[in-house]
């Protein structure tokens, strides 16, 4: 037996969204059934969506960035109970036995590897749906905790762009002092500043122009550098510690590479299709590091879900109905977003 | 007044290499006089006297393993005494000043930055030259002691390819147990499995062919892996913590990414024409990272000469008169050398 409830899905890469019925399955002894109320768009979506990717299995319903209200708890379950108001994020299930997931980095799961929370056949062959609808069943472990008081439409983009920037910040060691760039003011960009901003850093945006100026320094950031003026990279030449490059591709990496200082490491968020190329004079000087890394596991999820209500940190959003997904691509793509589109999915009534 | 010693120099990229006399300066009162034993062989000084890394000044007397004996100390010198035995590496100078220096890494100064050993015009307006001579004069704090008992000619490449190989694997955390890779059993490739090895790691040789297989175990790795067999970048995909590639170029980077674990660090060592270009697919599993770094301090040079001494580690050299420059040069771009060669400029008298 399974539920039936109301969803967005898109058929083939260039189709769009339509509204549709999928099934929910019934709950197992450590599922979860969680009534959605947001669900963001990630730009990750997009590139699955529009199968820019490698291969998409369609019909698909994205949305790894989803805030609701458990209704149902399998047997098991202890974590969670009815009307907890919880998240999921980028994955629904791991192997919870291989030395990542015993780790908490359920993310980097060998044995086969972590459950994306659509578009993927799980360990029961079933191809996931993500948030763009009406209700999720989920894996206990794979919800996490909304700490009280927090704007819930606000807090949803955190499940992506929140740990996607959080777990490098903290991997990489920023603390009070430390000096942080971020490569681009967008969905990923804004939350990082802002985390960035409370860890204590001193961050500075870098974005190619000065349009997001009075944003960015909103959001917390010392200084904003607009890189489209070339003499940026000289006078900040060796200034940065870390760099969190948001944007995909597209941008003069070795220039960005001459702004580290030793020890410096330039953190790759964004997964573009061209490769990032770089002279080895990039990085041998300052003993310099190209690095990157996917969201972060569940322990480090809920530490930084802990930290964005300790600190008063949410995303700017703008909420939109669900007949709006399509338009709002075009709108992510473009950047015209400001600076995460969250479907308020009641609108799928 | 100057000295006038013998040495080898060339005039340009394809000249080859002549006899010439050069001048060495008198003596500052923080200099000292080194009558030069053995002069290393490295990858680098081709590039340079091919000018195969942009403009070389000609003539060009490269050279910047240096190994022989204090005959001349300054007024101010009181670290070195005439009789001693020491070695010049990569540098010759820095502003000892800024906070690089000021830590020991004088190999990343800023202010306005290190003089090379050869090829480069120093702080006074001279063009440096290396250590293809008989004789050399340098600023005291840029040599180092060669710890009594080690054999001289064999220890002369360690003041480049040591220094180069020991420096990331310490800052990258290398100890007892630590999973390290090494790409090319070369020059620097053979240094650094004696160094990994002696540090306690588990060391594996990744060399296209199981040419080098022998020797490769008897430097010390646990394992040779035959990279040109496609099967290693599945069989042990995800094994190793840190590489470190001693290749400059013409890898299958991404492949070699695939080896890394968690946090799994490719330290870059050689510096190819060519970009180094990955997917940002290697970087973002296993939050892996692409670094490099140039060298070492002079502290650590130091303590990389004394580990080397008390771990009974030396280069695998080939000795060779200066006349048999040019040959060797060939010898190293085809890889043909057994490992590093190394002049005696007891030839150049």
């Amino acid at each position: 037996m399974t539920t039936t409830v109301n969803a967005l899905q898109t058929t083939a890469a260039d189709a769009g969204f339509e509204r549709a019925q999928i099934e929910r399955r019934d709950l197992r002894p450590d599922d979860v059934r969680i009534d959605i109320a947001y669900a963001g768009i990630c730009h990750s979506d997009i590139h699955t969506a529009r199968e820019e990717w490698g291969t998409t299995q369609f019909p698909l319903t994205p949305g790894h960035e989803i805030v609701g209200t458990v209704s149902e708890v399998g047997d098991q379950v202890t974590d969670h109970k009815v009307g907890d108001i919880v998240g999921v994020g980028c994955f629904v299930d791991s192997c919870m036995e291989c030395e990542a997931c015993k780790d908490g980095e359920e993310q980097y799961c060998t044995n086969p590897g972590v459950v994306q929370t659509y578009g993927q056949e799980d360990y029961y062959g079933e191809v996931t749906k993500g948030g763009y609808s009406q209700q999720v069943v989920v894996r206990d472990h794979f919800a996490v905790k909304i700490p009280d008081g927090m704007d819930l439409a606000a807090t949803t983009p955190l499940l992506c762009a929140g740990i996607t920037t959080y777990h490098p910040l903290k991997a990489l060691g920023v603390k009070q002092g430390s000096k942080v760039g971020v490569i681009g003011l967008g969905g990923l960009g804004h939350v990082a500043v802002k985390i960035a901003a409370a860890m204590g850093a001193d961050v500075t945006v870098l974005s190619r122009t000065e349009a997001k100026k009075e944003d960015g320094l909103r959001f917390g950031a010392k200084e904003y550098l607009a890189t489209e003026d070339e003499s940026v990279f000289t006078d900040h030449a060796g200034e940065f510690e870390v760099i969190l490059n948001t944007v995909g591709s597209g941008i003069p990496l070795d220039s960005f590479m001459g702004l580290l200082g030793r020890g410096g490491v330039m953190h790759n968020l964004g997964a573009p299709e061209d490769k990032l190329s770089i002279t080895a004079f990039s990085i041998l000087p300052n003993r310099r590091s190209l690095s990157g890394s996917m969201v972060g596991g569940l322990p480090e999820t809920q530490e930084m879900l802990d930290f964005c209500a300790e600190h008063g940190i949410t995303a700017e959003i703008e909420l939109i109905d669900a007949d709006k997904v399509d338009e709002y691509y075009d709108k992510v793509v473009e950047g015209s977003v400001r600076y995460r589109a969250v479907i308020d999915t009641a609108s799928l009534a």
